[in-house]
């Protein structure tokens, strides 16, 4: 079932690396986006930001600094059973270029 | 800039109509998503609730009931000013026939 966000942001924050129960090295980041958008024909400031999180060889070897723009897809899942708060599992990712 | 949520989803409740300061109708609500999702190659099943907006004719002439499977586009904005949770801004909508 359809669940993708897809996100120009700017990394605002990485946290350290850590590992699953499973091993898996995972890294999670808060991403900070602005842009304007149309609501009703009129352009809405739409400023957000999001926990994102990325699993595996990419987490282990994450090539993106504080402060970089990147252009993110990915599916919305709760933080945790007791944290309802949506977090972006990114899927794929590329530096944003404008 | 990029800033789309696609998601198919169950409205689990809807706030009463109000009106904005500059008198536009605008509807809140809840939904509740639920789906298996691709990540690095496992299934992980993802969990959400997120609340929504609409505003102008649709919120005023919203025919969309409680319980009802709806594939919702969008932008995230966070609630307000001083609430950073991000709440979908609806641009399209349709009912969810799977």
């Amino acid at each position: 079932m359809l669940n993708q966000l897809c996100l120009c942001a700017q990394i605002k924050s990485l946290d350290n690396l850590r590992y699953t129960p499973a091993g898996l090295p995972v890294l999670t980041m808060w991403l900070t986006h602005e842009s304007w958008q149309t609501e009703l024909q009129q352009q809405y400031l739409a400023k957000v930001e999001i926990q994102a999180k990325v699993l595996g060889d990419l987490a282990k070897n994450w090539p993106y600094q504080l402060g970089t723009m990147v252009e993110i897809s990915g599916f919305l899942s709760q933080k945790g059973i007791y944290h309802s708060r949506p977090v972006l599992h990114i899927q794929q990712i590329r530096e944003y270029k404008g």
